[in-house]
């Protein structure tokens, strides 16, 4: 097998764990594999070089930025690739350029082109095994750049898809994903499998595991991916196609996203257009709105009720303080106090009554929804916020996640 | 005036201290000058990476400890771009790669073959300050390389001859050459300028503000070279070639070697090729030979005395050693307790006598002459070590040189 092996700040974060990953890397390659390592900066690393540019600027060049971030995964690299050489195993140690990570021009948050990965065969022909340093590529210009959040992840499975690796296995501090979060019902399970349309809802929805952009880019280049702890011999959870999952279960997981913050706009004025100019301004302003709901009163004014990252509040408000000004919101008001819950599951599509369990179990507690969305796999409603755990812990055992 | 100036370990050693560095070169800027600056790593870095990759392994992969060890040179290059341009200043940031750097293979200790400075010279056309990765380059696979010891010296100075630059300013946190070391003597003078090949014998010498491959590589490439420190605005040494010394003195400066031993055979058998046969097998083992007596006792017996460098003794004695065992020399003697002073000037070359006041002012204090050698421009002489101070005092005032 060809297997891509990508590890986080916290495996790598200090020597004896760059040791524990030299010896699990030994052992794929001791049995029969070909082996290429993708490695992120030791912990803590990163953000000491951050700190060090915002001691000169509060907006340091980003082209600097990226020659100064990148060199923490080198170390890594580096490291890695000396200590599994010390161990017998003929190594190289790569960086971003050298693995042929082209990506575009955008400094600190590039997006990758296309890979190159003639050094990479050529070293594997020659029975090495591979050490890139992850979270960077270079630009047409020859340029240093970095791919941002999750950028080695994303290092890691664009090298698998361009190489048609068997597995890319993403090691981090989690040992892989769960039917939901284990802090809040304890009977939560891990996954054996889960498609990738079910991980880039679950993702969306707070699982912290993996970011969107790399499941995305699984999904594309149809890379199976799979999430284990480098702390532990336990296996992970493999990310992967529908067709692959023989039998999907109904439901895979419930995720919780706390973040969330409800705008409630009331007396909007009764013209055509109105919604979309507001929310036409919201999207201008890079606010991500979650859910929508449209509301006409009795005495005929309209009200909109709609959901932000509570990172946003503030942005949202100013928009609307701008309508507010002209008259066209007659007021707002803004709660904190909620979250989001969802059901995640691709069997809803040919299911019918999954989304009815849901409500249900939420009637059985006493639960009021708030707000309700749907897509093909998930259904998500918005609660207040003290009853997150019940209804986590409700639907859990409404969809026998725990048997 | 275009300006290349490198900034060493200890300048650059903290925030602050880069900060001030900012100040120093804007400060050129400002002036009206062209202005390409190199930097080392952050001192104490490069130290670092080194013990880490020492965990792992006792001698490890030279190519990977290139990929670490280029990093530190990265991190204060990207933040001193940053300061200066938070400061206004537009500046780009250019690893060894892209300041045009072209090594040789040799990972570690790589050789510059080539400068090709086209995106510096690009850049300063538009305006910008260039921060320079130093002890860097690329080979012709596209690896990283290192350039060993004083590499960022070395660095600078071949930018420095690319560009045809008008100063290489050396800023570390010694203020220029001296007479002679002023904890000897305090009556040292700092030098206003010196020429290449002083320079080349005082470092070889001892004084450590400049590596011999520096110094050689400026005089190759006609590089006015500038030692002077970062840490105030007191003007240092100009290193530049003879003809642009107008009044050179007699004697430049009197160094003062204690890393020398003096190694005697006696009863060395009388063959032809004999001494031949025993430095070859010296040279063969990278043992550095400095000063050779013969003599022949009044037995008939042959003696041969040499020095080697203190740190060769052991590998020294191994080779004595297989003579001794063929009968070949009958016995060995090693002393650690010997130095060697030298009276250093390019105005020896015209002037008679200037040896002459060297053994005169040993005689006068009562100092033995081990060995002598001369060139051109240096009379060396080997003393036992517990006169040192007083033979360095006797040959500072005898040459007139705190005057």
């Amino acid at each position: 097998m060809l297997i891509v092996q990508k590890f986080g700040g916290t495996s790598v974060g200090d020597l004896e764990r760059i040791a524990n990953v030299a010896n699990r890397v030994s052992e794929s390659k001791k049995a029969g594999n070909d082996v290429v390592v993708v490695v992120s900066a030791m912990s803590g690393e990163t953000n000491k070089l951050v700190e060090y540019a915002q001691h000169f600027s509060s907006n340091p060049n980003k082209a600097e930025m990226d020659m100064l971030l990148s060199s923490g995964e080198r170390v890594t690299a580096s490291l890695l690739s000396i200590a599994l050489n010390e161990m017998g195993f003929p190594t190289v140690a790569m960086t971003g350029r050298k693995a042929g990570i082209v990506t575009n021009t955008q400094h600190t948050k590039a997006r990758i082109e296309e890979i190159n990965p003639k050094a990479i065969v050529s070293a594997l022909d020659d029975g090495k095994i591979i050490v890139v340093a992850g979270f960077q590529g270079v630009n047409e210009n020859g340029d240093i750049t970095t791919l941002g959040r999750g950028g080695s992840d994303l290092s890691a499975v664009a090298i698998a898809g361009a190489l048609k690796a068997d597995l890319c296995e993403i090691y981090t501090d989690v040992s892989g994903i769960y039917t939901t979060d284990p802090r809040i019902e304890p009977r939560a399970k891990k996954l054996d499998k889960i498609s990738y349309d079910e991980m880039l809802e679950l993702a969306s929805l707070g699982a912290k595991v993996l970011q969107n952009r790399s499941v995305e880019m699984a999904k594309k280049l149809n890379v199976n991916l799979v999430t284990r702890t480098s702390f532990s011999n336990e296996e992970g959870t493999l990310i992967t196609k529908e067709e692959n999952i023989m039998e999907a279960p109904l439901v895979s997981g419930i995720a919780l996203d706390r973040n969330q913050a409800r705008i409630s706009l009331m007396g909007v004025k009764d013209r055509p257009g109105i919604a979309s100019d507001i929310f036409n301004k919201l999207a201008i302003n890079d606010i991500n709105i979650d859910m929508i709901i449209q509301t006409k009163a009795y005495d005929g004014s309209t009200s909109i009720d709609f959901t932000v990252p509570v990172s946003d509040i503030k942005d949202a408000k100013e928009v609307v303080d701008s309508f507010i000004k002209t008259g066209e919101i007659k007021d707002d008001s803004y709660n904190e106090e909620i979250c989001k819950v969802s059901v995640v599951g691709v069997g809803m599509k040919s299911h019918a009554g999954v989304a009815a369990l849901a409500f249900s179990t939420m009637a059985d507690n006493n639960i009021n929804i708030n707000m309700i969305s749907t897509s093909e796999i998930k259904v998500s409603m918005i609660i207040d916020e003290k009853y997150a755990e019940l209804a986590v812990r409700g639907l859990h055992g409404a969809y026998e996640l725990d048997k």
